[in-house]
């Protein structure tokens, strides 16, 4: 059986990605990419070519990925026939959007079955994958002191900030640079990382990196007395297992080039001397267009069509 | 009157730094600059070349600059001669280094009078200029929380590491890389870090970025009910003034490019809300080879000898 | 005497690298630096703010630049009063546009008589200036055989393409990626070569470097038997001197790094063994915002106001 | 029917990316790689660890890579029993090494039958492979103009220097720079373009970008009149097909990105108007890891072994 499938907005940097992922994956035929700048131009897909978006074109298909503009894939999901199961990469219904109700939230490892059955996926964002896939099996595991605060200072590569040309985000502006952003617990994957962290503070503090893709979460987690990074990474390969696309390192901590270019998430943690109350060190690195988009993207749709759950995803560096 | 001034270690990237500051220095005379890798080079002081260290020639000097590896200073301070006021720019002499007692430690701003007076001066680490620069006003006017941990997150440009070849810092394995080191609160500059902010709770946590120059560390201050970023800000201009190397953002916080290339400090507070008990974000951002180093040694170097405060210091972006 | 400066166009690359130079420079008053999208926003002048274009202000200036888009300059030229005397940073009055004759044109070192009188000066393209001022005194010393074919390959640094936003010039456009462009002898600046070197054969085939600043042209000169890098070399100096902006490099080829933040142009040349007839490889280096925009500039105002040659001129690497 | 292989130096740059290729390549064992500085360290192969050199484990093989320095590779051959086909990276049995006799030289498009037979095969260098796979079809056409010189101006990052740590190769040298080397056609890789280009006269002038991987020459090809970019492409379509690893672009020339993390050869050519006698502007580019050294290797290896052409080849972009 040949799975159909289209995409919504395929020219961005998060469409071009699903479309090179999806290019490898067997049993699929990409029947249309639609795209508003790049009409008619060549796709990551042998022999298709961007096209513009067409409601009726959806009719026959079994999956729609939407890889629109923040607010756009809403619209579309109300407008859509009956028929494609929905992968939605926007954060229009995510946990915090007001219509998660909607769709199930689509962080892979945590959320399998629902998924499975699911009509609607709310693909996660970047940030939130790194900070939820580290955070949720430790606090479900009681190893986080909910008392204090959990500090993330988290950097970014720029295509996490999409295509469309913006001063800031030329060559000759990010070279050589490094800012933070969004300061004052103001970045809009907040809403999403507390939904799905409840009762956590939380402080998040990203920063724009000179690298084109990749995102290092480093997390100051304060830990309950006695529990140190083997309890860590225990409760994460006790949730995650060896074989999925979340990797514990066990020797070093995470870094990007692990993960550019791959669909993980990698987790490491450190134990921190002479603090008291105790905290440790947890890195999460992830590329934000893999792991952090088009890849989880990919491993939803792998459980959404009963396929197996690694196809087409890339578990090691290029 | 000319001052006449050697450097020890020349063809480092302080070392460098060093002499293309002091280049542009009127009123001073470099007399030799020695290498053990590049004798016979030119330096950035024309018509002066690279030559081997020599006892000797210090006998004449009013000021000797060591921009030695770490280690090789406290021995060369021990066999020189009574002659010239010494900067060291190594960590030999700073707080914490079991040496401090020989030396004014000159971090220009907090310690301007006892540093006019040295025959030592202890030039600070590169992190510890921005984390004891942003920290020292705000502990003395009780403005941090002391019973709570201050996170600092920093990330430094390359050239902190120097310039003798490493397989780690080659182009290939940094660029499109970003990574934590030094985790767990081992980083050396900890001590003095330390020393200087006694009885706060500090963690410590540097990154290496893909850039050449530059350190911005983003540090989150707990502080007492009611402090906000108008309070600090207000601290930092106290102390400072707005005339001299150490700059306060008002309007948004300090990035790399601000600083780099110059030998400024650039401070900033963002206001963080819903965080109970409150925290303020503040950035330090300067350039490792300018504040961090080069550029600060000159500062200490002008009030040794009396010269204006600002003289030959890079005070805006190139 | 305060020469009084306005600026059209100040808040691209070129406009705010040239205020900066202003903002060094002794003996100037910048009034006014307009902008169309940064109205309001602080310029690179103390206490300086761009304001919107305003032709009547243009009557109390001693000296005006325009840093406007290309085709823009010709029309302000056209409606301004009589007052001021322009630098026109623009390719509008550059040797091909067909208004060249209204001009002078402003390679400093070239024509420095008939720049010092003046009215409009035509600033030299950031490409031609270093084939040109390669080439010209070659050609002059007859040291280049006008019947073979000169192969010019240039890489530039992407603010060669101005600050508006465009996909290709993103960062995660440029960065890693090295490319061709102007193929064919197409690029606009080789109308205002061939004026310059008559009677050469040219081929010019620019790159994008992924770098922000800063321009390599290697250039292949067939040359007469016996002519060597030596002669070529001493052909550079009769000209340029050794004080200028002109550097002549006797031990090896200039490179990027020789002339990124400065504003001068470096020239090497270096024999080819085998190749018959002979030719040589010549290089030429500069900042296409130093040297082949804003430095040259003030180079050519220095002149029309009978200042000191280099005066605020960058002459070193920073 | 497995063949089992042995990597002879596997932890340089060239080393590890042919161990990433062979670890997607379906029917092949790697039975061991060695290395002198990371003994001990896991190899891009599932369970395998870098251990010292050892002839007597090359016994066993079918087929033995050498990714030594250059010059180690002929002792090695020597020394080797008979067993292993040896496929050798390194320079020192290809043509103009004085050893050339006693290999096949393995552009693998050119010399297919042979490589399919040889014992030993000496695998091109980077910039030769783009270099004679551009020119020698156009030879054999007689599209070249043999009394003119033929310019190749070449750029590559930096990966092809190699992982050794040299203070030219650090990222704070390499960053915001661009410099030509080897100037003077003293390249050693020369000697390899001659012997394969015979009766062309070539200058190869060699350009290092700041990037880590990927090569890019653009190439001055005098042609007989009449000749132009459409006689050019149909030579190299009619050599190379379309289903190989070389690539004839028809819309625009290659550039970096096309050819970064693939073991392609791009081609493309460009019409030149206005210059007499007529040339044409030819564009190669490669990675210098994939096509430029380990996926040639596994090109040859493939034939050699019969098995399909393309096996684990990466044929688009990552």
């Amino acid at each position: 059986m040949t799975v159909r499938i289209g995409v919504l907005g395929g020219s961005g940097y998060t469409g071009r990605e699903l479309l090179r992922i999806l290019a490898r994956h067997e049993g699929v035929e990409v029947t249309f990419a639609t795209s508003r700048s790049a009409v008619g131009d060549p796709t990551p897909i042998p022999r298709l070519r961007f096209t513009e978006a067409d409601l009726e074109r959806a009719e026959d298909l079994d999956a729609l990925f939407l890889c629109l503009p923040h607010g756009a894939a809403a619209e579309w999901v109300q407008a859509l026939p009956e028929g494609p199961r929905i992968i939605d990469l926007t954060a229009d219904h995510r946990p915090g959007s007001g219509r998660e109700s909607a769709a199930v939230y689509g962080l892979a490892e945590l959320n399998a079955d629902e998924v499975a059955g699911a009509r609607l996926v709310a693909n996660p964002g970047c940030y939130p994958t790194g900070v939820i896939g580290a955070l949720r099996p430790l606090l479900d595991e009681e190893l986080v002191d909910r008392d204090r605060l959990v500090v993330v200072n988290a950097a970014s590569g720029v295509t996490g900030a999409g295509r469309t040309p913006r001063t800031d985000l030329l060559f000759a502006e990010v070279e050589a640079n490094f800012r933070a952003y969004g300061e004052g617990n103001r970045h809009r994957h907040l809403r999403e990382m507390r939904a799905l962290l409840e009762g956590t503070s939380l402080l998040f503090q990203p920063h724009l990196l000179p690298v084109s893709r990749g995102i290092l979460e480093t997390i100051i987690v304060p830990v309950p007395e006695g529990v140190g990074p083997e309890a860590i990474r225990a409760a994460w390969e006790e949730r995650y297992g060896t074989e999925g696309a979340v990797r514990v390192r066990e020797r070093r901590l995470p870094e990007l080039r692990d993960v550019v270019g791959t669909d993980l998430l990698a987790l490491g943690a450190a134990a921190v001397d002479g603090i008291d109350p105790p905290v440790v060190t947890v890195v999460a690195a992830l590329d934000n267009l893999g792991k952090g988009a088009a890849g989880q993207a990919v491993q939803n749709f792998n459980r959404m069509f009963g396929l197996p759950a690694n196809q087409a995803l890339r578990l090691s560096p290029p």
